[in-house]
C-alpha cells in the first residue's frame, strides 16, 4: 500500500508552526507494518493543492491530507478537492448529522444548515472528529483511497485513529510482512566515531538484517535497524540475535537503552521499580529536568520535586548553599553543584537529589567557564559527586543538553540501587 | 524567486523525529522578502530522491535540500543527485580544506583523502559548515540554483546563515516587494465564536490589507495578515492601519499581543521593566512554566526560582501548606492553590507568586474534579486570587495547557504593576 501524506498549510510553509502530522502518521502507520512514502507541504492556493492532488494520486494508492477543514475562509481544503475532481461542494445529510454530533459532545449547539460543516463534496462521506468539531472527509477517486483530515495534531490522530482502520486498511489485503524498527539508543559518543573507530564491522553485520539508519541527537546516536519478517516469531528470532550482536560489540558500554523509550521514561520505571525517591535542584535548567520526567504518566510515585533556584538568593536559603561558597567559588561551580545536590535531597527528604549549574547563555560566563560550561552534582547514599561538561550550542540547546547530561547521570545512579 | 525544499530522510517518514527545517527555511526566507513555495520530504532511496529532484526541478527555481551528507552509509545524497544529473563523484581539493577546517574548529583532526566529506559531485562547491562536520554543497544545474544542507537543525540553519545570501540571493534581482506578517495573538475564544459571533465583519476587513489567515493554538488564535509594500514606509502605514481596526474590533478585550512574540518573552519584558519578581509553585505542570520562562534570555532578572511540589510531603514542607488544608480539601482544591501561592511568594521572597495545581491525567482525578481539572493562584500585592479551569486533552497537552493558563494569568498580573 503506497501513502502519500499531503499537508495543506500556509501556516507551516510560513514558518509559523512546524508540522506534526508527518511523524503522527508514521508512527500510526508503522503500528499497523504499513509504510508512509513520502510527505508533501504545499500553498492554501487552488493550483498548490490541485499540484499536490496531481502528485500524490499519480504516486500513490492511499492519499492522506491535512488541514484546511475549519471553519474561517482560509480553509479551502474542500472547495479545491471538489474543483480538482469536477465534483461540487453540496449541502450533505450525512455531514449536517455528524457536525451536530461533534459539536454535542462538546455540548455546544451547531448553526446546522448555515454551517460550512453541513456541505461536503459530491460522493464524499463525512466522518465524526472525536476531539473537534470539524467532520473529516473520504472517498474513492480513480480507485485511489482519499482520506482527509484537520490540520490539528490532535484532532488530525483522532481521525485515524477512529476511521483509517475501517475506511482504508479493511479494503486491502493485510500487510504480507510485519515490520519493526529494531533500535538501540546509545550515549557519550560521537556518530562518526561509532562507525569508523569504536565498531567499524558493526554496519555490515546489521546490514544483514534490515535497513540500517543512524540517527543523531541531543549527546547520543539512535541506531535503528528495520526488520521484516513473515510473523512475529521470526521477527522476535531477528531481535534476539541483533541483541547479541550489540552486546558483544565495543559499542556495549555507551548503549543506553534497547528500545524506544525515552530516557525520562527510563529513569520513571527503574525509579518506580526500585521505590527510590528524587528531585532535582535546578538553576540553569531552570524546570527542564523536572518537566521531562513528569512529562511521564507514574512519575508522581517517586519524583516528589524541585526546587528552580534560579537566583542566589534560592540557592542560598532554600537549599543552603554557603554564602562562602557563592562568594568564592561562583554559583557556576563544582563546590556550588555539590551543596546544591546535597541540599536538596536534604530540604525535600530525596533519596537522590541532582543539581544542574551552568551558563546557558547568551550572556554570562567567563573566559574560565564560557557559556556551555555546566556542573552537575548527585547526591545519594551519603554520597555526593559532581561532574563538568563543556557544551555547543545556543540557549534552547544547552538547555536540552543540560538536562540530558543530568538524566543520563540520574539513571546511572538508579541503576546502582539494589531493588527493595 | 519560487523557492523548494526537499527534505531527504527516512528518519521523518518512519517517525523517529519531526521535521523542524522547513519551518527554520520559511523563517529565513520571510526575513529576505521571499517565500517557501513548498516543502517534500522523500525516502533515503535513489528513486524517491531522484523523483523528489525531478519535481522541484521543474517547479522551482532554487532547490535547497536537507539531510543525507553524514558519514554514515545511509548518507546517500551526494551520490544519488549526482548519478540524477549524470555526473561522478569525486575527489575535491575544496572539499578536503573545507572539512579539515569544519573539524579544526571543533579541535578534532580530519582523516583527509580517505573520507567521505573529501568527495564532491563533479561541478560542486563544498561549503563550510559553522556548527558541524559534514560540508554542504552548491550547484547551478539547468539555470537552476541548488544548495544542499545538513540535516540537522542547527546545522542547516548555519548552513543558509553563512551561504544563502552570496551564493543565491545575490545572483537575484532583489526582491520587489517588502513582506510581513501582521499578527495579532487572540486568547480564551474558540476561533470559529471569533468570526461568527464576536466579529463577523473583521475577516473582510482584514482581506483588503492582504491574505489572512487564522491559526488555533493552545488556548488562543493567532489572526495573521500577510502584508506586503513597495518600502517599508507602506508596510508601516499598513500596520497602523490594521492595528487601529483591532483596537475598534469586539475582539479587543481577547488580544494580548499585536507581534508575534512569545507569552513567555511578553511575561519576561514586562517584569524586567517593572522589576518585579516572580515564581511559581508547580504541582501539575511539573516546572513547565518555569522552563518557558527560563528559554528567554534576561529572565534571571526577575524570575528568581520555583517550588516543583508534586508530592503532599513538598506542598506542606517547602510551601507551608497547611495539614488541614490538604486533608479537607485535597492537594488539588481552590484552597490549596490559595496557600501554595502565598507559600512560594514568602519562602522565595516573591512580589508575584503564581501555583497551579491539577489533575494532568492519565491517572488521578475525580468525579467532582476530573482529570483536566486545574486551580491556578496568583499572589500579590497582598492578595491572592484563584481561578478554576477544566481543560480537554492528554497528559502532554494538559501540561500545556495548564502552563499557557497560569502564564496569561501572571502576564495580566504584571500589567497591574505600576512602573518602579
Amino acid at each position: 500500500m503506497k501513502i502519500g501524506l499531503l499537508i495543506i498549510g500556509n501556516e507551516i510553509l510560513e514558518g509559523k508552526i512546524a508540522d506534526a502530522n508527518t511523524r503522527q502518521l508514521a508512527r500510526f502507520l508503522l503500528s499497523r507494518n504499513l509504510e508512509l512514502m513520502t510527505s508533501l507541504t504545499v500553498r492554501d492556493t487552488e493550483a498548490s493543492i490541485h499540484q499536490g492532488l496531481e502528485r500524490l494520486f499519480s504516486d500513490c494508492e492511499v492519499i492522506i491530507t491535512s488541514g484546511g477543514l475549519g471553519p474561517t475562509k482560509d480553509d479551502v481544503t474542500k472547495e479545491t478537492i471538489a474543483s480538482w475532481m469536477g465534483r461540487k461542494v453540496i449541502f450533505s445529510d450525512e455531514a449536517l448529522a455528524v457536525a451536530t454530533q461533534n459539536y454535542q459532545r462538546f455540548q455546544r449547539v451547531f448553526a446546522g444548515k448555515e454551517h460550512g460543516y453541513s456541505y461536503l463534496p459530491e460522493g464524499f462521506n463525512a466522518l465524526e472528529n472525536s476531539t473537534g468539531f470539524a467532520p473529516g472527509l473520504f472517498t474513492i477517486h480513480q480507485g485511489k483511497y482519499l482520506l482527509c483530515g484537520p490540520g490539528v495534531p490532535r484532532e488530525f490522530k483522532s481521525l485515524l485513529d477512529d476511521h483509517f482502520d475501517q475506511k482504508i486498511l479493511s479494503a486491502f489485503a493485510p500487510p504480507s510482512e510485519v515490520i519493526e524498527l529494531f533500535t538501540v539508543r546509545t550515549k557519550r559518543i560521537p556518530e562518526e566515531k561509532i562507525f569508523r573507530e569504536t565498531a567499524p564491522t558493526l554496519w555490515g553485520q546489521l546490514e544483514q538484517y534490515g535497513t540500517v539508519s543512524s540517527l543523531p541527537h541531543i549527546m547520543g546516536v539512535d541506531i535503528g535497524v528495520k526488520i521484516k519478517g513473515a510473523n512475529t516469531v521470526e521477527l522476535e528470532r531477528k531481535k534476539s540475535e541483533l541483541r547479541k550482536i550489540f552486546e558483544s560489540s565495543p559499542l556495549m558500554p555507551n548503549i543506553w537503552n534497547f528500545g524506544t523509550q525515552s530516557l525520562e521514561e527510563l529513569i520513571v520505571g527503574v525509579a518506580n521499580r526500585k521505590n527510590i525517591s528524587y528531585g532535582f535542584a535546578e538553576s540553569c535548567t531552570g524546570g527542564l529536568c523536572s518537566h521531562r520526567v513528569t512529562g511521564i504518566s507514574g512519575s508522581s510515585q517517586t519524583f516528589l520535586g524541585s526546587v528552580v533556584c534560579y537566583s542566589v538568593a534560592v540557592k542560598a536559603k532554600s537549599l543552603g548553599v554557603k554564602t562562602e561558597t557563592l562568594n568564592n567559588y561562583g554559583a557556576v561551580s563544582e563546590e556550588a553543584a555539590k551543596e546544591m545536590a546535597v541540599g536538596v535531597a536534604r530540604s525535600l527528604n530525596l533519596d537522590v537529589g541532582v543539581s544542574i549549574t551552568g551558563f546557558a547563555g547568551p550572556g554570562g560566563g567567563s573566559p574560565e567557564k564560557p557559556v556551555g560550561t555546566v556542573y552537575v552534582g548527585v547526591h545519594a547514599q551519603g554520597k555526593t559527586q559532581v561532574f563538568h561538561y563543556q557544551f555547543p550550542g545556543d540557549r534552547e540547546q544547552l538547555k536540552q543538553r543540560f538536562s540530558q547530561a543530568a538524566l543520563y547521570l540520574l539513571l546511572e545512579e538508579l541503576e546502582k540501587f539494589a531493588v527493595t
